[in-house]
């Protein structure tokens, strides 16, 4: 298989064919180089933590319950350094190529998953999303995206970041493989009524671009048609700006504990943005953390009362399509800091959301979320099929 | 030439005849990798400035000086990252040997310099010190080295990294060889009276510990036996953590104006105390700096007054020898922040410092520096010959 978007993990090529039978029989697809599988380093996207690591000697359940239905696991892919980032920007293996805008970003930082799943090398892939690391390269890349209910699927054998906020994702470019991959790698227990209410987040499309708020209005409409009622509404009360600072707060705090050790005693090397943020991160303290929990606590609380059970929220997964390639960082940390913006709503308080590809005016992949309540996943896999069924977004 | 201690930047190699006549005819030096040779790429230390610069046009003319002298350049040699550090640790490409004490790192930032002169592949070798990058590696590796008067060597054709600090120095195993390039790269200008007095920095023996005031001693003995008097004297009124303080604020903000531009285009790889270390500098605030400058003028009003003409002051180079190699960063921040209290006495002022090598009860390296008044480079240069002939310290 010839990598033409740089998305796998090169070195150490893996190929695990999945069980004679199988509801994934067939089907073939990519992890991101964090989830463990048995024999291989897991690389997480930095040359210190792949030399300072030694193989895994067991194979995450996520990987397994895949193979164990039936799919084949064709390779590993690239991810920003440690899932430290959502741009898809990696300076020591190469940044994958966006398949449908070249000079852009595919995001991540499950970027590799993204770009291979986009180019079509795999019927789908395995990403993790903390911080909106599925849901912005399904934006970018023109993909579907699912970032589960926190805790439906086990983080055994992956590289940990911020474990109040890390999930196991998927992409796919078929939003059917999206529903049969569900049912393998879900717990059991998503148990949701039909969605019957759509909530237009206001506050969310304010932020977003008229390229974006027009491209994905036609979607936001079929799924008025389908469901009995909707409304417009501001999921914050004060700024969502607000519940972005507090959930940076504790990611950082969270992925401090995660890796501090090891980069004391590694002095590993990242690109200068990844080191950034880690050093920022050392200086957040517990009286910071306190006080952003109590914010979250409010954030939870008002997304529980606005998503009563047969409720799903629209909102655009990105503010704007990927941005191109070559930025500064100074630029970049801007684009980021909107998209995060956007990504908190749901990442901070363990919501599952879903996202829809569809395509701006000037040919740009960009992406309509659904978020749903807890446990509603199989509930918003089965939403975005009608959706996408119903009419041509692409 | 084989080089036992990975000091050269290896895959381009570069060798220059000198001129066919001139004092320095007949011996071979070594240039870190921050000064131009004409042709080549200057590569400070990181693979991403390499990448990211094109080859210098002209030759510094600290090195066409000796060159022009007569002496052969063998090859650059290996950098901490940009200068930034003073440990001798490069994470791109590999840390070069302490030959004296392997197991040790050898001192930086001008590391591979100081490496190849303790191991005898060259006759002296080129290096910069703006906080410490000659003294600490001269003191480690026990070999001579000299901080020049600040502005008595043409800065021109070298990486700058804080241009009110930035000196280029030398090292050499002899004292005679010391002197001899002295009279190559100094400009005119430096003239000094004898020495005649002797200053034993109190604090600063204070700051080192009973290994290192045990070793120098005996060069201190022979110092106050050749002049005519001696005192001990508290250099700084309060604290040398005021001074070191005031300089390391300083020494960021300007480090910070020289790559800040470049980090932002090219979000390059470092190792993460590298980083660290200019994310925190651009914390740094214009307040911060003049506060700092009022301290630092203080400062050198105070080492105006202790220098008085014919004076010269006895300090420990380092508090310690060489830490191992394999210390957690946050144990190597510690030892940093040491060394740096003793460093910043005439760094932070422009002051001529040379390092004369003894070695501990335990076999390792150290040093006795002699610091002078402003122009008396020469005569340091002149005096610590004297003092190694007048005994054996090693």
């Amino acid at each position: 298989m010839t990598d033409r978007v740089n998305g796998f993990v090169s070195g150490d090529a893996i190929q695990m064919e999945g069980a004679a039978d199988g509801p994934l029989k067939g089907l073939r697809f990519a992890a991101k180089d964090i989830f463990d599988v048995a024999g291989h380093v897991t690389g997480g996207g930095n040359p210190d933590w792949a030399r300072t690591h030694g193989p895994a000697t067991e194979t995450a359940p996520a990987v397994q319950r895949l193979l164990d239905a039936g799919a084949t696991l064709a390779g590993k892919t690239i991810t920003d350094e440690l899932t430290r980032g959502i741009l898809g920007i990696n300076a020591h293996y190469g940044t994958p190529v966006n398949p449908r805008a070249p000079d852009r970003v595919p995001g991540g930082s499950s970027s590799g998953s993204a770009s291979v799943v986009a180019e079509g090398l795999v019927d789908f892939a395995l990403g993790s999303d903390t911080g909106g690391s599925v849901r912005v390269p399904a934006s970018f890349c023109g993909i579907h995206g699912i970032r589960p209910t926190h805790g439906r699927i086990p983080l055994k054998g992956i590289i940990e970041q911020a474990p109040s906020f890390d999930t196991v994702g998927w992409f796919a470019t078929d939003a059917g493989v999206m529903e049969r991959v569900g049912t393998v790698l879900l717990d059991r227990g998503g148990a949701s009524p039909p969605f019957s209410k759509l909530v237009v987040a206001e506050d969310a499309f304010a932020i977003a671009g008229t390229d974006v708020n027009v491209a994905v209005a036609p979607v936001v409409g079929t799924a008025k048609g389908l469901l009995n009622g909707w409304e417009n509404l501001h999921l914050c009360p004060t700024d969502l700006a607000a519940w972005q600072n507090a959930m940076f707060t504790v990611q950082q705090w969270e992925a401090h504990r995660s890796f501090a050790d090891w980069i004391d005693r590694i002095n590993p090397r990242f690109s200068y943005d990844v080191a950034q943020r880690f050093v920022m991160a050392s200086t957040v303290t517990g009286e910071d953390v306190k006080a952003a929990e109590r914010v979250r606590q409010g954030h939870q609380q008002r997304m529980e009362a606005v998503l009563a059970p047969g409720t799903v929220i629209a909102l655009p997964t990105t503010p704007a399509p990927a941005p191109l390639r070559n930025l500064r960082q100074s630029q970049m940390r801007e684009v980021r800091q909107r998209i995060v913006t956007l990504t908190c709503i749901a990442g901070a308080v363990g919501l599952p959301q879903v996202n829809i590809p569809v395509t701006t005016a000037d040919g740009l992949p960009v992406g309509l979320s659904l978020i749903g309540p807890r446990g509603s996943d199989e509930m918003l896999l089965s939403f975005a099929g009608s959706l996408i069924r119903s009419a041509d977004f692409r």
